[in-house]
């Protein structure tokens, strides 16, 4: 299945991955939640090549979850990236994944917390029942067809 | 950055990316979670090839995400693949990728429902904070070192 038939399946899970299936676009996104914004940072955190940078760059510009900011430096303009709301969208992916990190892949404990400004809780991804309010694993959810699930026309 | 040195990064969010940070890993998992069992099964549901498929499914079985589970048929003896526990652990990681693909990228509303055993509620993803309980969003959380950022003896 190529990247562009993932956008045509009738499901939310695999369709982002359209525009998020590949490490760097994941590591891009972590980082611009980190407060990365310019195309040398992105290149020097990443170690990643110009060429695949600027490629994987466009098409979260293209994919509306970056967007475009001017500025000038040393007289020139220029331009960096910042989330947009979709792009902010994907912080329970992230969280998710985070999750997963400290869990199986964290023999040391937590790399990082995350802290809630205000209370200094911490924060932590979470699958909630709608009704019932309890925690819910794989095996209690079944999924049903939507109204999305139609045949396109 | 190459795959195996996604591992060494203190980031619970990259980490797991050295085991799914490729779309046909992360779509191999989401079938697993809708019963999908079978090599050839996996084969027809995703389009890959054999030596695709292969390979990721032996990745996933090292990781201990997947593992082996042998069957008969025919009179042969074969091995499917289920989820571990460590494989299930990766459910909210699929819910919270689902909401952003129903957020954005379903324009006929959600292709599925996902119904919690019971009581019949919806099941999504969300990011709470432990202590205040209120959905956070990235603006107010902070990241700060844990225990797992002191680098490598």
């Amino acid at each position: 299945m190529a990247y562009e038939d993932l956008i045509a399946e009738p499901c939310s899970i695999i369709r982002p991955l359209s525009v998020l299936g590949d490490r760097w676009t994941f590591m891009l996104v972590k980082e611009a939640f980190d407060g990365v914004r310019r195309f040398d940072q992105f290149r020097s955190r990443l170690g990643i090549s110009r060429g695949r940078l600027a490629d994987r760059l466009d098409r979260l510009v293209e994919e509306g979850v970056l967007q475009l900011a001017p500025y000038k430096e040393g007289g020139r303009s220029r331009n960096e990236y910042r989330l947009t709301e979709k792009g902010h969208d994907l912080y329970p992916v992230m969280l998710a994944l985070r999750e997963w990190g400290d869990r199986h892949m964290a023999p040391h404990g937590p790399p990082m917390y995350y802290r809630h400004a205000g209370c200094g809780g911490e924060v932590h991804a979470h699958v909630v029942c709608d009704v019932c309010g309890a925690e819910a694993r794989a095996r209690e959810v079944t999924p049903e067809p939507g109204p999305g699930m139609a045949p396109a026309a």
